[in-house]
């Protein structure tokens, strides 16, 4: 779907809340909906058209990238020039992102329209609209995958006793640059020994241990696009119940991989992974929920956690990514990517899940 | 200043601005106030006390960081457990931080307290605490501005024509990855050639030209503090009219240096830049403020800006950072951070300002 598409889409949206207006001012929102990719950049839905605001920093760019709305480059705040138009109408009810607007932003809106414009709080409105991917962005969410994949192998290579988290970090960090990445989705994760054991390990200047466990989570930006993966390996022998608890998070993993499919409850997928954890008396080390929605941002609905009652459609893009923790003794988390598809979901993490002794 | 210190001067302005209480919220203003570094936290000031409420993933985090207050570990939300506490009150006027809670998060507060517990939407004023820094702080920020200065050195040394500006931004970001930087403070600027017009020319796929201008702004993430530095240098001979803009430029960026002096307003610093490019007939090429404070954060107040009536004291660290930018010609900015003192200021940023040519 095009821009166009996807403002008609949410121009239907407006029209089922009953709204005869609606301001965008959230990045990825803006990207979505009109292909901007810059920062300050406000985006007026008002009497079926649409007009861009942003500042003189970025007149060249808005021109070159918005698609299906007028550009208008504000002197001032770009909320003045948008509610320069919105008083125009006799009444009016506008809608606002309201779950990424502070309430120290949204202050002063009541007192810059006229008494028959009502201001109305809204949440995750785009954000559902965004939760199904057209085939353009699966296609883009792929090859994000891939370079994700790519350079997970560079930092494999160079993984190993004694090499400090932060430069397998970092060696994995310049391939995606290198590779022609917008940037890291999130924090890189490189969590060795005991420190695997923190479901959020950002690497640290601490050194691999000879033998444990070590978590890697990372994702690259790729034209927008988050990917998003974990794998843990094992530094020297696997004693048995290392072996075990590797077997277990898998088998929870695949699990959960096989109730994604359409029509599938996300607290369901959530539910498929913990049961097996549960079986293994593992299941209180799972500290966290099963995935959660990837693509413009690395966080997006829908979250599998425990009864999340969103079902699954075809075209959700959703992290599979059950973990244990145990403190003192070590962390296993195994993350795919997958899309859903009509028949079932497909898994876009290229990368095997064997358990690899380094 | 240990944390101590800090809560017990926050806890005055408490008392300043009437309030009962306080919600803090903000990592950066939670990690300043007491220690934590983690995410989903909260510290409420309550009746004299601290308690610092986080989830089960943090429990050994909060344990180990934070200092002068209770930890709470919660089962939900934070912000349940904290209002628990708050509803024990008969009545009480309890702060919370408008400018970074969203008017969807902020909803139903409202409803969770009893009729006699009103909040009080607040700006800034733990930032304002913030803005000027203590021994300590000033201590960390010399150490992260010179491992700016150091992997800069570094990306300077592969800076040449035919290497694409994403590779000389990888380079500085592994640098400062194997020196031990939490991460970077902002996504590293490289722009090239036409592309250096551009104020915040993300580093790109595009290779650097044979010729022209070079704007290179970057800075790393240290034990939580910030750097910031700009250079700008020339890829081939300069032209005389080159030559002169970045004298013009580095005119007005030792201009401002010279009046950030405790006692000026920070509009004045800005001034000080604006008129000697005023003079050289460049003023309207520079389209954004001459700086900003930096510390836990990259962008802190004071904003070094057009009448900005901030008056800078001792302690502050702040940008100078005035620059032009040309369409289709290039750009130049020089960005040194300094600290003012009882005197006048120090600049921190150990690098030559002088025009290179490579």
């Amino acid at each position: 779907m095009n821009d166009s598409g996807r403002q008609k889409k949410f121009q239907q949206e407006l029209e089922r809340q009953k709204l005869d207006g609606f301001l965008v001012t959230h990045p990825a929102n803006l990207r979505y909906l009109c292909g901007y990719t810059g920062s300050n950049g406000l985006l007026l839905f008002l009497g079926g058209r649409r007009t861009f605001f942003t500042d003189g920093r970025y007149t060249a760019q808005a021109r070159a990238e918005v698609a299906g709305a007028r550009v208008v480059i504000a002197k001032g705040p770009l909320l003045n020039d948008a509610v320069g138009m919105i008083n125009r109408l006799r009444s009016a009810a506008i809608g606002f992102e309201a779950d990424h607007t502070t309430v120290d932003a949204a202050a002063p809106m009541g007192t810059m329209v006229h008494r028959r414009i009502r201001w109305r709080p809204t949440a995750g409105l785009i954000q559902r609209l965004r939760m199904v991917k057209d085939a353009a962005e699966i296609q883009l969410i792929r090859k994000a995958v891939n370079l994700g994949a790519e350079v997970y192998r560079q930092a494999l290579a160079v993984l190993r006793p004694g090499v400090k988290e932060s430069e397998v970090a970092g060696v994995l960090e310049f391939a995606a640059r290198r590779a022609g990445a917008d940037g890291m989705s999130f924090d890189t994760i490189v969590a060795g020994g005991k420190r695997s054991a923190l479901p959020h390990g950002r690497a640290s200047n601490q050194v691999l241990p000879r033998r444990g466990f070590v978590v890697l989570d990372s994702g690259v930006i790729r034209q927008g696009y988050c990917s998003d993966m974990t794998r843990t390996v094992h530094l020297g022998a696997t004693r048995r119940w290392e072996r075990e608890w590797y077997k277990s998070v898998l088998e929870a993993q695949l699990a959960a991989i096989s109730t994604a499919l359409p029509g599938s409850l996300a607290g369901e997928v959530d539910q498929a992974a913990r049961k097996v954890l549960k079986k293994a008396k593992l299941d209180r080390f799972f500290t966290h929920s099963t995935g959660h929605g990837v693509g413009l941002e690395i966080h997006e609905p829908p979250r599998l956690g425990k009864g999340q009652m969103e079902r699954l459609e075809p075209g959700m893009v959703i992290t599979i990514e059950p973990g244990i923790y145990v403190p003192g003794k070590g962390g296993i988390r195994i993350e795919d990517m997958v899309v859903v598809t009509a028949k079932g979901c497909e898994v876009l993490t290229p990368v095997t899940k064997e358990l690899i002794e380094l």
